[in-house]
């Protein structure tokens, strides 16, 4: 053991009642950014938050205004030509609701069994402190960190992010940096170390099928006319084959195919399909042919449709045709594909397919990119040594099929590689009632952090 | 002209005022069955109807209950061996919004141009009005009827006719006739006479397709779960042809094809497709190769969605894959299909259907059969006889592609031949702003209804 994480053992030790002091304060300001009844503890959290960070030592520490709940700036920029990270989390929390599930209130946090149970004790509270507290432990113990850090915590990841972009594109000059360590995500299944290496993107359209100026009486006009929801559900046919292959021309093209080592390490993950079916309800997992679940979720893209309305919906019988119908589809995106190029294969699809009869429009909603930063690269072969470090195994490597809209900001406005190192407990009820983090996760974590700046202190790659 | 016609000719002629004026009262009652404020009024309409039949010497007026609004019977029963009529109509009348639209009040009836304008004044207080006069100038010059009549006047029929069906069950005994006549139809384009000879049925089904127990996110879950809303699009699409042809095998088995001459009566109607098209608001009609849209509407059997949801509905994006998907699916239905076959048939279609990963159920809403009542038969020859003389033109035969319930119970309850003989005009603004009656069908139909009544005494065939 080096002297520095000695020293950074001790002091976290002996401060370990006063840090789970501060947590449950935190945890305790219910800043729930989608409920506007919740702005002035939204922004209390983001006060709270700037004031422990100027405590520490952080400079330039700004609650910093966006069109919404505002971000949280801070950075500590001494350590001359070391790599400069871009740390970003969120103190914004989900909704409560159903509240009645909760055992413990929500915003009254409790340590039971080793965990600190509240809404934001995993997501993401809970891995924002664990950032301030790993720079603590350094600036306490040799009164300096070994790498430049800029801090950017936002208040609105739980309601879409909506600001953030801008907020990015305004602070672009000052936000300089050679990688982005987001503390958004958690361990894999048993509680194994993991990195997410990859994120998928996103492209989110409407498709909306016009008919007649109004809704027809379908004993009139049945037979007259074309119905714009079979139309739709015709169109909609197109996209997909029965297999779950998307049926677009050209879809695939742009997907960069899976190397031997990546199929390996996929592989290498347990995943038990049986269980996940029976979790979430459904008699068993469809997908593409030909890949694994993982590979399924984390490297090949996909087309479903996210909505659908036409005509009736009450109870009973109406005996129309529909005037308009209408469906919202999305794709998931992996490299090497362009979300607007995306786009319009779709779009060309569905118009080739409109029937006669009818009026047929396809719009683009929102996109948004896919991020990989490889095994190989030294920020993520750096995070791995640290991880292995602190909690004695090798971590595995994830390719999630979401999106993080931080990250896909972080590559396409800013071009820095991200690195998805996170610790909360994969069965950690985020989102949901009883949301908790394990103690030894969040400890880890801070361990963790303060041992990968240690790592990058020594040069990226 | 006979004595007869003529002695009704004269005594019509000198209660045309009276006749009016007891018309507009009948039109001021807002009996609009589907609102529950309205119900006294309903109840009213039904009580000035029975006051009427019973001032004019019909016999065994009742206000008679069902679990809804009431039906008004009454009857006369004198004509010994001649043939006895079942007439129908309804006194309620639709809603009348969008109210800002009526050029006058809809319960404040008024005259103008040969018109009467009111809500009901067509469909079909109107209708049920003239048939009150046609025996009345029987009775009062005649001192009686030259068949056997049983008036059933529906209080729900703008409401669904819901408790029709049971009322004619509990009353089957009392009901014993040898045909029904209809009066709640009007005339062709032109303001052409017209007899409806056939009515399609109907099937109205449901589909609900289940996957996830809840909506699943679609990054973390998309390539791994079957789409519930992706699996109904493919199993509407399985149901028909991308020409209109439906695609259930089976279907169109027991469809009883055109013979020539029906063939011919068809071509006889003129219709201009391109004037329909522009009226809907559609770019062009649609339907069945192979067919006339007269005989698509009249003759052939449709497959149509009549509603469509599932997932997300609303502006922007949500990301989800929804945890189910439904559809509301109907087909009208001609001679001499079964309702209950082609549920079946579709039901089954829908199950072959059903892709792995999702639950799917197809369940029966409701039903109704289709009615024909040929040119050659001897009410409807007794009918065209009748218009003839009192129009001046030989009517044209429509077989109209939907459901009247009481057709089709007449036709299933009680067995009987059905005549669909009504005088409405054919812009006549029925279930819309500004509805009107011409006060020459109005006449007419009364001297019609006079003289059909005299034909057929005279024997039915």
């Amino acid at each position: 053991m080096s002297d520095v994480v000695a020293a950074i053992e001790s002091y976290l030790e002996s401060t370990a009642e006063e840090r789970l002091d501060q947590y449950q304060a935190f945890l305790r300001i219910p800043s729930i950014s989608a409920l506007s009844e919740h702005a002035t503890d939204v922004t209390q959290a983001a006060t709270f938050l700037a004031e422990a960070m100027s405590a520490i030592g952080l400079e330039n520490v700004e609650v910093s205004p966006t069109d919404g709940h505002p971000v949280v700036y801070g950075d500590w920029l001494h350590a001359n030509d070391a790599p400069t990270v871009l740390v970003y989390g969120h103190y914004d929390v989900q909704p409560v609701d159903p509240l009645d599930l909760w055992v413990r209130p929500p915003f009254e946090p409790r340590i039971e069994d080793g965990c600190i149970y509240a809404r934001g004790a995993a997501d993401d509270k809970g891995q924002v402190h664990l950032h301030l507290w790993a720079a603590r432990a350094w600036l306490e113990t040799q009164g300096r960190l070994p790498v430049n850090i800029r801090y950017v915590f936002e208040g609105e990841e739980e309601s879409g992010s909506v600001n953030f972009d801008a907020w990015l594109e305004r602070n672009r000059r000052r936000l300089t940096a050679d990688l982005a360590v987001i503390s958004d995500s958690g361990f894999f299944q048993d509680n194994h170390p993991a990195i997410t290496i990859g994120l998928r993107g996103l492209m989110y359209a409407q498709i909306d099928v016009t008919g007649p100026s109004q809704d027809l009486h379908s004993g009139t006009y049945g037979g007259l006319v074309q119905n714009p929801a079979n139309a739709l559900a015709r169109i909609l046919t197109g996209l997909r084959q029965p297999d779950g292959r998307v049926a677009v021309p050209g879809f695939y093209d742009e997907v960069r195919g899976l190397s031997p080592a990546e199929r390996a390490e996929f592989a290498r993950l347990d995943f038990d399909d049986a269980k996940l079916a029976a979790d979430i309800g459904v008699p068993e997992l469809f997908g593409e042919p030909g890949f694994g679940s993982l590979e399924r979720r984390g490297a090949r893209p996909t087309l479903d449709v996210n909505g659908l309305w036409s005509g009736f919906q009450g109870e009973g019988s109406k005996t129309i045709i529909p005037a308009h119908a209408h469906a919202k589809v999305s794709c998931r995106l992996v490299p090497d594909m362009d979300p607007a190029r995306t786009f319009q294969l779709v779009r060309d699809r569905v118009l080739a397919d409109a029937p006669p009869g009818v009026e047929v429009d396809v719009w683009l909603i929102n996109d948004g990119m896919w991020s990989l930063t490889g095994i190989d690269h030294p920020a993520t072969r750096a995070a791995a040594q640290a991880l292995e470090a602190v909690f004695g195994e090798s971590p595995v490597y994830l390719r999630e099929g979401g999106s993080i809209p931080a990250a896909a900001s972080f590559g396409s406005v800013l071009g820095l590689p991200v690195v998805l190192l996170g610790f909360t407990p994969p069965d950690d009820h985020a989102h949901s009632p009883n949301e908790f983090m394990r103690l030894d996760n969040y400890e880890g974590g801070i361990r963790t952090v303060a041992r990968y700046w240690e790592i990058l202190g020594a040069g990226l790659g």
